[in-house]
């Protein structure tokens, strides 16, 4: 077995920082309030890191979305690394492609050709940053440099004098103002007393640190090699050491070895963190540097605007995507294709009650002027929308996803709201088919098992289809025939009419039942008793109701208004259980209220029937209806009954003509 | 632009721990020692999120490695959400599947029906895990459940009570022991006096909480929503106010949605977790829960034993990932396919030294018997090959990377050590292809550029080839042939042979010269300057030596020995650039050492000689001479020439035969 049963024999512990006894940090206190400044290494410590280097066209093209997002500090080369490097710089520059208040940085070995090569790389430029860098930590100056701790500090002093130097030469020459950032390569592997003292030395031997014109240090976390919590000790221990505190700006450059980069970040923030040095989704050698993305949406989700602009988040994710040849996993925070997205029932049902009751609150806040219209939103701590996002993806269905989920997509893409014992009811059907695929019930599915579950195709799917129907009154107090004229949302509430209204119906419907044309028909309170009527008199099928509801929806504009009914119906005499069991629902959808009802009813008994046989039909309509218009959208219109199942009341109510209209779902 | 400019109107900052005023956190002073107790949750919370979730046989297979891995504790399914789940447990335990020192947990939501459900599928097992879960935070009360606090806390104790009975009737009748796990679902987000009221009249009702039967509260940053020192606070605040401390477990719960979940969950030990709830790779919810690899390694690389094994980390990777459809980016701690990889010059010089160092250090360790094995490597912090990886890919050679990277591959491809001009001077011929070719110069292609720069391989590839030679020795102090019979890595250090040995030789060289054989001659001391007389002499083309080198290397045993000679050639009068410029650097392999030298002159004059040409030859050898021999590696034997180039001394010595191999790189 490779890995060791005993770790303690090869990997030592990370050092204590040595704070005095009983000293008190002051970073675990603390709470970020304002943003850091930030800097941008895509073009360099990123692109470093790249199985294929970008080219310095695809470079250009980055450097202008950085400019867009809003970075004003830029790390764009290592330009003695090579000449396309230094192009690269120079064609920025020379382009015209550098805004007045942003700042170019390039990275410089301390190496005197190398340092000259850099600073030539940058003349012309407004304001220019020389990130001078070397590795400071023990096991570099022991086995990579075997310079002693004072070696290391000359070589490092060396280093910053030509930098003084050439800079002060180079501003002679072109104007272009220099700022120093010395990078303590592998900072957080290092002695924080040596940490200390060469930092001292370096911002003596610079000279000419003011508060007005700071000189930065880099403290790198070259190699993240201890928890989060030892960084922040790192950083402020070095806040709180180096001379002229207030003319320093300490950068933080985590990487991300143990997958708390951005953890670091925020604690080093702060410990005494001015600026933070990292790339877009956290490209960079290993395992990357830490994503300036995370960050800042960290603190804007704080209420503490990053002064970045991720408004756009999706084409600036493909852009440096495409940039970097890479991919972002779909958990990744923010940027992720599954991060605005629950597929637990329990998330699902406690967004959609978020989404609701925030609807309710902001709406409140509109009308009233008064609140502010705070994002409080169960499990999504923020608003996709501010990134450019919608919430069409906020709840997917799969098989471990409950009725909720479910009820919410087919809010969302038929705008019906379900009634509560019907989401659980259609639930079922989905899990089962969910299971059966081993797939994601996605909308699509999930709205095509709708369609399918409840017959609501334009075509008859299950054993029974209603064509059309009459209805004749036959209660002695009306002759009137019920032309349906009252909103059906509102007489709704118990499909059953109430003995206030006691007019008795006849329905008398064509129906396709096993593919066979029949009429049936009976008598009833209101259309939907009559119906039930009809199925249990002419089919020997004997349906109660269960619980039902309504609602209306608009197609297009409000002028396009189309009832609804849900109805709950069992077999006679199979009371349904407190969870469904053993009754079903039917949906009927009509800009005719009263065939919304018969077409919920026809629904429910489609998957009610089950195989029961039927009873022979004493009549057989004959022949079919004659269809004289169908519209574009599959809209049949003006059907006339050329005979009729039952004995006609008279030859004109039989050739009268109606509308059968098929809801185009 | 959606991003607000002032997001403060829209987000609220997290609420700070009421600690008192002048509290001292506890968590900051404190490292982690131990490992803790791992719960797995990826049979359930892992598997809620997957948008396709598992089918039991791929639970099964996972839930094998999950044992295998090591851990005790495994949250294995919600089995009231799916008869499917419920049969996963039930399969596990009638089947034998559960080891007996593994603990089962299954979770519930506080809802009778549900709770009797989850613990009905766990009769049988012999230690098993409620775990009871509400949403307990502001927002959930208020949108979701809407609930007082009263509310909240009478419906968990209710919820509590009833998995007290019943599992204690479970107990009674199968034996299965159970411990609760109740769980503050958005803990994080609640007010923390209202977690520990709640948590204390939990710890109440169970009431039979002892140091050695505790009750287990898990205390889920359901949303992570605050900064990692936050949960840290949370998690202190908990643990130091909740009674009977000794009585109950404390397990971190963390979600990935700022990017910190590492980082929180390592704060959360030390703020007083005891057991920590997660997933491999990170699965989960939105941005996943806690990824538990990436926490058991970062324990391992500071000496603590995880007791969780990753020996195999790529098969473990590979598995999980083909159980939950997912892939990790290339960048993923730990078991990222970029990981262990440095693209970056000065990285992978460092890693180069680090390398041989260590080997140094610890061959020092085995051969003393005294000392310890410390790992210590520049930008590595863990060995990969305790992960089951080997070395190969550490160092990957882009056109951002340095000479040291390039070098190593031609140390671990050919075995050659390249000195440190000419690792500058190939470097610039592999800089320049990986800029040509715009990709990574992979090993394959480092290696196929270093045959071809060199003409190292068998057929003629540059304008000169070197077919065979002869020696003549004309020094007056001895007539012996030149017969290389010393080491040849003991005499290379300089080729032009010192005043001590002042032995005159001729060379006479056949060549292919712009695909014409000729002979060329010359006379010098040694062969090297002889054959540089013979270039100057017949072919107008006068060369300097710079620096050389020699090693040798072994073909499968040290009994085949080779020499390699690595020499810089400059056209005379000028000189080159302490950087290179002006030169170029030849190689010549050979069993033979004298063959060495003058292939590596040959190999090096191939690049110098660019587009010049030559003088006609006086005498054009001819005709070509007789192979006799070719064995199966494509060596060449016993070539017999019979003309000569120049003058033949006798016949004898025109006609002798000897080796001219072609080294099989």
């Amino acid at each position: 077995m490779p890995m060791l049963l005993d770790p303690s024999t090869k990997y030592l512990p990370y050092p204590e920082v040595p704070f005095p006894p009983g000293y008190i940090r002051r970073w675990p206190n603390r709470r970020t309030t304002a943003a850091p400044r930030w800097l941008s290494t895509d073009l360099r410590d990123g692109n470093q890191a790249l199985v294929n280097p970008m080219s310095n066209a695809t470079k250009l093209e980055l450097f202008r979305e950085l400019l867009k997002i809003g970075f004003k500090e830029i790390e764009v080369a290592y330009p003695s690394a090579s000449d396309q490097e230094f192009q690269f710089v120079r064609m920025i520059i020379e382009n015209g492609e550098v805004p007045d208040d942003v700042s170019l940085q390039v990275i410089t070995p301390a190496r005197s050709d190398l340092i000259a090569k850099s600073i030539e790389s940058l003349s012309g430029c407004r304001h220019a940053i020389i990130h001078l860098y070397n590795a400071v930590s023990p096991v570099f100056r022991e086995v990579v440099f075997r310079n002693t701790k004072e070696q290391t500090i000359d070589l490092t002093l060396n280093a910053v004098r030509l930098v003084k130097k050439l800079t002060e030469e180079e501003t002679a020459r072109s104007g272009t103002r220099f700022t120093l950032n010395y990078c303590l390569e592998t900072f957080s592997q290092t002695e924080p007393e040596f940490t200390v003292e060469l930092g001292n030395r370096v911002l003596a031997e610079w000279g000419k640190a003011t508060p007005e014109d700071k000189m930065i240090f880099n403290l790198a976390a070259t190699v993240e090699c201890a928890p989060s919590n030892h960084y922040a000790d790192m950083v402020e221990y070095f806040s709180t050491h180096i001379n002229q505190r207030d003319s320093v700006v300490l950068s933080i450059h985590p990487h991300n070895d143990r997958g708390t980069a951005v953890g670091a970040s925020e604690l080093g923030l702060l410990a005494g963190g001015d600026r933070i040095e990292g790339c877009l989704l956290g490209n960079g050698e290993r395992t990357g540097n830490v994503d300036l993305i995370t960050l800042a949406l960290n603190m804007y989700s704080q209420g503490i605007s990053p002064g970045l602009d991720f408004s756009a988040l999706s084409d600036t994710v493909a852009l440096v995507c495409r940039c970097n040849e890479m991919e972002i996993p779909v958990r990744y925070p923010y940027a992720g294709q599954l991060v605005f997205s629950a597929f637990a029932g329990t998330h699902q049902d406690a967004i959609k009650k978020g989404l609701d009751a925030q609807a309710k609150r902001w709406s409140e806040v509109d009308r009233s002027g008064k609140g502010t219209k705070y994002w409080a939103m169960p499990y999504i701590p923020l608003d996709p929308k501010d990134l450019g996002y919608g919430y069409e993806n906020l709840i997917r269905v799969s098989s471990q996803s409950g009725k909720a989920g479910t009820a919410y997509v087919i809010k969302q893409k038929l705008a019906l709201d379900l009634p509560r014992r019907m989401q659980v009811s259609f639930y079922k059907v989905i899990q089962d088919e969910s299971e059966r695929i081993g797939k994601e019930m996605t909308g699509a599915l999930i709205t095509s098992a709708f369609k399918q579950t409840y017959s609501l195709d334009s075509q008859p799917t299950g054993r029974l289809f209603l064509h059309s129907y009459r209805l004749f009154p036959l209660s002695p107090t009306s002759r009137e025939p019920s032309s349906p004229m009252s909103d059906y949302s509102d007489d709704i509430q118990n499909l059953v009419p109430s003995d206030q209204s006691p007019s008795v119906i006849r329905f008398e419907g064509e129906l396709t039942i096993d593919g066979i044309q029949r009429t049936i028909h009976g008598d009833g309170q209101g259309p939907v008793l009559a119906i039930l009527d009809a199925l249990r008199s002419d089919l020997a099928f004997a349906l109660e109701i269960g619980e039902s509801a309504a609602q209306t929806v608009h197609d297009d504009s409000p002028a396009h208004t189309k009832s609804v009914t849900f109805v709950e119906l069992y077999e006679r005499g199979m009371s349904p259980s407190k969870s469904g069991v053993g009754s079903f629902w039917g949906v009927g959808i009509s800009s005719d209220v009263t065939t919304a009802k018969c077409r919920a009813v026809i629904s429910a008994a489609n998957v009610l029937v089950g195989d029961r046989t039927f009873p022979r039909p004493k009549r057989i309509f004959s022949p079919r209806p004659k269809v004289t218009a169908v519209d574009s959208d599959g809209w049949l219109h003006e059907v006339k009954l050329r005979a009729g199942g039952v004995a006609p009341r008279s030859e004109q109510e039989i050739y009268g003509s109606f509308r059968v209209e098929t809801p185009p779902l």
